[in-house]
């Protein structure tokens, strides 16, 4: 196996591509589908500051360090979900990248600064634990950007990702999430930019850029995501793409290139007002993430564990 | 487990419809999926004469059945498609069923009225045997209606094979075949009207009423179509479904819902003249089907189990 490039000895083969790679030209080529996503979709100008949500996994360290490979200046958001020694390790992990790189982290620790955490919030509301976790990282990634003059927020969102909630929005034709399913929103009504750089990269050639470049990073799933049906998508795309390379990747670029614009009318939220406790942009009286913070006020902290019995497999509490 | 018409024992689940049904309430849950099927996509008038497409598998002979049981003037059509010992049984199976409710077959061979079969059709074409059995399928079907004057042409599809169709249109979003992708299609330049009927029922339903119904049918997939991607997404949509109730019928019925429409535009063929040897509907001078009998011209009958073995899993000869 031999690289594409230079005819050395090659470390990994990309069959979509029909190429092998070795180490230096995996590493190119992992940055120019980058460069190439952020050109194609318009993602980020060469002087945008920008916020980079980090979990402390493979996603999120690769393209926190391929944008500062490439000259931005970007910094990182972590968020303390909470979530057992599974966030504890994720966290030493986001720390340890940043300081290695001698770039800014910003912590926000849900449970100190908000008075819940992910398990806690998924037992109170009676709603998967992933739920929760996403408007929480939704809210604190944008107003984190939007306070400190960050151009953009990007996050760590691979190939993977895309087109497993996209085969989920296709699979019951949610015409709403498919008009907005795009790898770049640009800034609106008090929401940041938002971009997916990793947009045209697997999570094996994610896994893969970490392990080359000597990234330490948060090797195991969620564990209070086992079961869900994101995770089935990806096991069903992936049966498919090893039948027949490329297919995942068709599947999700085909659908930018040639149907997501038939969505556009149905992606329109209502008018968007103020969050009547964080100021948030919102269209109803009070945003997702404080009506969390509301409910789970005075709570019991939930075990992790209790909270992964009680919900997997399932969306709400039977 | 008891019927939820009668509280009698039920002889079948429907999960989807989280339903059980007694044998007589399961045939008439059939029928009454049928003619809401009509009923919804306008396929039928009550003295539309139809000509059903029959294969003798389970899907053709439970809609001739239903439609015969419930008034339709139904005469049937089998094409020979040369496949050894799968297309004796196929055709005996249908004579069988229209001498029991002594009605009109009409049968086409391809070999002796076109000088090909499907297997010579696919070593001569290069290209997988359902391609040349489709496409001298849909001709025949559709000359045989219209030259003895039917309203229209009735297919067997049953749920399962339009998910699969969609899943396969949908992962690559091939736009034209999205946009055609209809239950019903209307009489138009020298086409007649064609309809699938059995768009509501799943496969195993069908085969359940054949067996209730003390239909015999060719049990037999058809040896030439192991191995291609229509099954394989057939088996994804299972798999999901199995996990989910409903989602296939969910994820079909939505597209005609809240997606088709959209692809609309993209559907449309160019302008249709006449084949220069036969005189059908086609864009080219020629249309596919004579182009299949002009290449198999003297070519010397290909055996059906070489065939299978070239082009297993593959959509080209490689």
């Amino acid at each position: 196996m031999k690289c594409k490039v230079c005819r050395d000895a090659a470390v990994i083969d990309i069959r979509r591509h029909n190429a092998n790679f070795c180490e230096e030209h995996f590493i190119r080529y992992c940055q120019q589908q980058v460069l190439r996503a952020i050109h194609d979709y318009d993602m980020l100008e060469p002087d945008d500051r920008v916020l980079v949500a980090v979990s402390g996994g493979k996603d999120s360290l690769a393209i926190w360090d391929i944008l500062l490979d490439n000259g931005w200046k970007a910094d990182g958001v972590y968020v303390g979900l909470g979530i057992g020694t599974y966030s504890d390790t994720s966290l030493e992990m986001t720390e340890r990248y940043a300081r290695s790189r001698e770039v800014e982290l910003i912590t926000v620790d849900l449970r100190a600064e908000h008075g819940f955490d992910v398990p806690t919030a998924s037992a109170e509301t009676g709603r998967v634990p992933c739920s929760a976790c996403g408007i929480s990282k939704r809210h604190l990634f944008d107003s984190t950007a939007v306070s400190r003059g960050y151009d953009a927020v990007i996050t760590g969102h691979n190939l993977d990702d895309e087109a497993a909630v996209l085969f989920g929005n296709v699979m019951s034709w949610q015409t709403d999430y498919l008009g907005r399913q795009r790898p770049m929103l640009p800034a609106r009504d008090g929401f940041p930019k938002k971009a997916k750089p990793l947009m045209r990269l697997t999570e094996r050639e994610t896994a893969a850029y970490c392990v080359l470049r000597g990234i330490e990073y948060q090797i195991d799933e969620c564990p209070m995501a086992v079961g869900n049906k994101h995770l089935a998508y990806k096991a069903a795309l992936n049966d498919l793409d090893v039948e027949s390379p490329g297919s995942k990747a068709a599947f999700y670029l085909g659908f930018l290139q040639r149907a997501v614009d038939r969505f556009e009318g149905d992606s329109g939220r209502g008018d968007l007002g103020q969050c009547a406790r964080c100021g948030a942009p919102t269209d109803a009286a009070v945003c997702a993430f404080c009506r969390i913070v509301q409910r789970t006020e005075g709570a019991a902290a939930a075990p992790v564990e209790v909270v992964i019995k009680r919900y997997a497999g399932g969306r709400r509490r039977p």
